[in-house]
């Protein structure tokens, strides 16, 4: 089995992210790993959903999308269909759970970060492409409250960011592409924080069950790959 | 802290499960774990989802949903508001995927198996409930096309039930109920096989990251709560 | 013509109503009239709807669901297709109805009891059925309010009961099941209260219109059924 | 109390039936009970909802709609809240169970007779005067199918019309107007046939239930309106 | 190639407007042009859409749609279909914008006007046809405000009318009925005031681009018929 | 009056067209006027709508929408509303019909081209710049079809490309950005071959109606910002 980009089994795709790839949000980012390529923007809200009115505490939740264009037989669009798809709002929840976890509400005060993620190609792995952009995305939209002297200190309590990782014809391997993934006979979802603690762990069995070994296994592979996003995200974060 | 039932960390709320509680269905289970209670039934349709047209395979698909007077204060229908919610499809999702992990799909045929898990009372783990609930009807309503010399085996792989598990107030508990998960800092689902093996695990850190040493802490207390269920659920299948 | 539970012309089938069968909603019961299986729930909102907003007048909504594994072979799930039907609506409409007709408003004050009646199984009569149970539900919910001191009288002016009538194979019936009902030349619901008046008729010709004197056969029949429904509910208010 | 065009208790409003209103349909009749106005169009199809497909029986289905100018102050569009309401639903499915109970289907034919009510203006009344001018677009249509030679006889069982009946202010009134519907204790409507035979009875009490004696007393005044009525259909077919 | 009603290629086909046709609406118009027939409705409303409020300017906004007996072949309802499609926005923005533009906002004060377009017939021309019969619904009930002295002044700046013109088999045509607009080339829906200025212009190839020269020559078309049907919206009024 | 980018008031904002900018869809261009951003994608299937199986000719058609942080304050998303406003519908309309124009159909043969519009940036003008850049998507997409045999030419009949030119503050302008767009009297967009004949003219009168040489001075700066971008686009092609 050759791996795209002639990578081994615990190399994840080259990735590249674009800060400020649009300017009106309040933060925006083009993120690429491979051939996923995904829009991450943050736009900020004066006020909080009904039931935190008053709580003085902040709020931060995401939208997910994919292109029509972005598969390889177009997808048809959820608006033309009328409702949102179960695996669109499964993987919305997902990210917006994710950033929540890292952002301390009562520093945010009572505003709303609303994320979008718009993947522009699909290729595997745009729910944790989304996440490790947002985050991104995220912490442009609240340094712009802090220049702004809206808030007295980035309420970001760790870095965080995501992968995928999975077993696929017996081997346990990073980062899946969109033809790994098809295939894999588990798929993990592996979201984590700049100390190494965890936010998110989704994994699941596509056919066949996994042992406790095997969970291990595969976490030990997602953390080295987050370590190496946390370390591209912070280069991006130190050029703003 | 005082758990319901005057439970220990590592004890799960009491457990029914009433088979054949309606008729009209192929399999039908009531479960009851505490104050939750989950109709789960199972139907048997003789064609499958177009992309599994002429594949000689089968398929298992879940829906679920919570009745208005299921909750304390009355949560409005999803067909009044005229959609279905993130929740509601990540729950189904979960359990359909759980089900179809333990299901031979080639001895299955090309028949679809309707798997609805109704919720008549919500008292924290409603999604475990339902997996472990609809494992039972689905094993009924199978038994029945077996029996009725449809199929020459029951085509089940392996046992599988699921439970929850959390960090509250700082502890590690098993089976929490509504006034523990609405204050975890840590919810995660596990469904596990007889054999020991992991089908599916959803760990959320709701406000503090976990560590891996946390993560495997609440495996073993799971994984002892599933063992303790798939043994009521043999009784209950042996009762048949 | 054999009748189900060898019943005569003008016999119902057996009844059962469990009251508290949840713990959730204010009220609680479910009833069953021969396999047809009804979970109806009463729940009180502290508050009206806008055209009663500052009148001192309460009001009575219901709500009306065929769980999916409630008949023989599945029906989907209105919240899947994203719309109520008509029949649920009509059904809906006059449950309602025929329950605010017993209920004195202005001694309700402003708040809005919500009824849902989500049948559980269905073999014919589940409207008739879903008031029935629903006049029980209702009552155990406003006495629960008269027992915590917030109205001085249970609001209720009379009993009330509903079942069905009609015409089989040319012959007049009372408490039509499914294989009756679906072949009757004519199907009619009555409600009436514990004084015999009429709160509610609503008889349809399915192929052959019906003369007066039919009518009048039919109303003489639902009233004898009525009385002995009204005598059952009695029963079981007392035992509360 | 005085009653709109100064009625006596049992006499209904002015009424005029014009056939071809439209040119468009099949048949197509505007019908003026009063201020009252609904336009019935009867359209043919070539073909059968799929539950009938191969039976060798027709169908005769019925929607119903209100302009948005047609009331006295606006109602929004169904169309732009995104779904029907259940007023519209209970009516529509009371035209179509009339229209069906008086049509030979065997004779009709593998056909669908589409009949739509649209509303122009609303002055109470509005679902017995649908019926009752569909009635006319109905026969227009099938004796058109007839001219053609497509069906050797109209296959029209016999003549049917329907008005409203009520009791206002304790009074027992035939053919509400919406003054007096929006106040009456009780309201019905009654469809019936040439023959004086019942095709459906609704009486609904609206606050007050009501004894079978005045059940009786408002099937007199209904009976002598639609003799009328029918009386005032037979003089525009015999002139078509 | 002959036109209907032995048109030449500068004639519209015969019109007709008949004001109050409805008594419920401040203001009511049956327009017919051929066999095109609309009733055209404008209600007030003593409030603004939320982007206008406290602005001391009105509004008026217009909702179009086809009634299902209105084409030769039954179009579904809109709100069965459970959405408006594409075309119907398209019409009623566009009669939206029409009227907008002769009316003075600010002299209308903090109200919205609701345009209601519905189409009883369609034989081509409903959308110019609403825009022509709409005109003089919102003209009737902008004089009914004035003469109940709600505004000093009917705030109508200029009279308007719309018709369509194209180009058929080569040659270029006005008010094209549905069998010429089917194959028309170009398709062009032309909006003018009574000083001869352009509301709005719509010009459409189908299929073949057109010249600036035919462009010009399709507005010389157009406004001939807009100033005669400018001429017979003025007898009307002046006959109120 | 100061225009952005210091242009002249026939001058049109600076134009990039980056061909093949995702890799998914047959045919994909990014195009930037000025700050607006618009990824257009073609996408062909091997099937054509209902109403042209078998009548050997193709069909093009387009959707359009804005991602939800292309505006200055966030835009929620259609498919989280549930439906497509009238203004996306107005714009993907025009979208699908201009490029109709210039496809030969019967040599297209009977598949359909899917065109999607993603605005991923909007500064007014997103629906000329989707026009302009899903001519070239749609260029690269039959180019493929025919670099691959399956026809035996690109079935393009002229070159096309689409502007806005409007009155703002009483001088007419070529290219409205967002801030001239907003207050504009007059807003036109233009659609025009590269044989200057027109496909498509719109012309809005916003609060002021315009004169026939107004409209003709309007045309005459359109036609010119359409030759520049038609050879703008020629050069992209001939570099693919």
């Amino acid at each position: 089995m050759e791996r795209s980009y002639n990578r081994k089994n615990d190399e994840a795709r080259p990735l590249e992210i674009i800060p400020h790839f649009t300017s009106n949000p309040d933060g925006s980012v083009l993120i690429k790993t491979g051939e996923t390529m995904v829009l991450c923007t943050a736009m900020i809200e004066e006020k909080v959903p009904p039931f935190l009115r008053g709580s003085a505490s902040g709020w931060v939740t995401a939208e997910y999308s994919m292109l029509p264009g972005s598969t390889d037989s177009r997808s048809a669009r959820e608006s033309a269909r009328g409702k949102i798809g179960g695996r669109t709002y499964e993987i919305q929840r997902l990210v917006g759970r994710s950033l929540r976890g890292v952002v301390d509400m009562k520093a945010l005060g009572e505003r709303t970060v609303w994320i979008d993620c718009d993947v522009l190609q699909a290729d595997g792995g745009t729910r944790t492409a989304s996440i490790t952009g947002a985050f991104v995305a995220l912490y442009i939209a609240l340094k712009k409250l802090h220049d702004n002297g809206q808030i007295p200190a980035i309420p970001i309590i760790d870095h965080m960011a995501a992968i995928s990782v999975g077993a696929v014809n017996g081997e346990l391997v990073l980062d899946l592409d969109y033809s790994e993934d098809s295939g894999a006979e588990v798929d993990m979802n592996v979201v984590m924080t700049g100390q190494g603690l965890l936010v998110e762990v989704q994994g699941t069995a596509e056919g066949k069950a996994f042992s406790r070994q095997e969970l291990n296994a595969m976490l030990d592979l997602a953390q080295g790959g987050i370590e190496r996003l946390i370390a591209a995200q912070k280069t991006v974060i130190q050029g703003l």
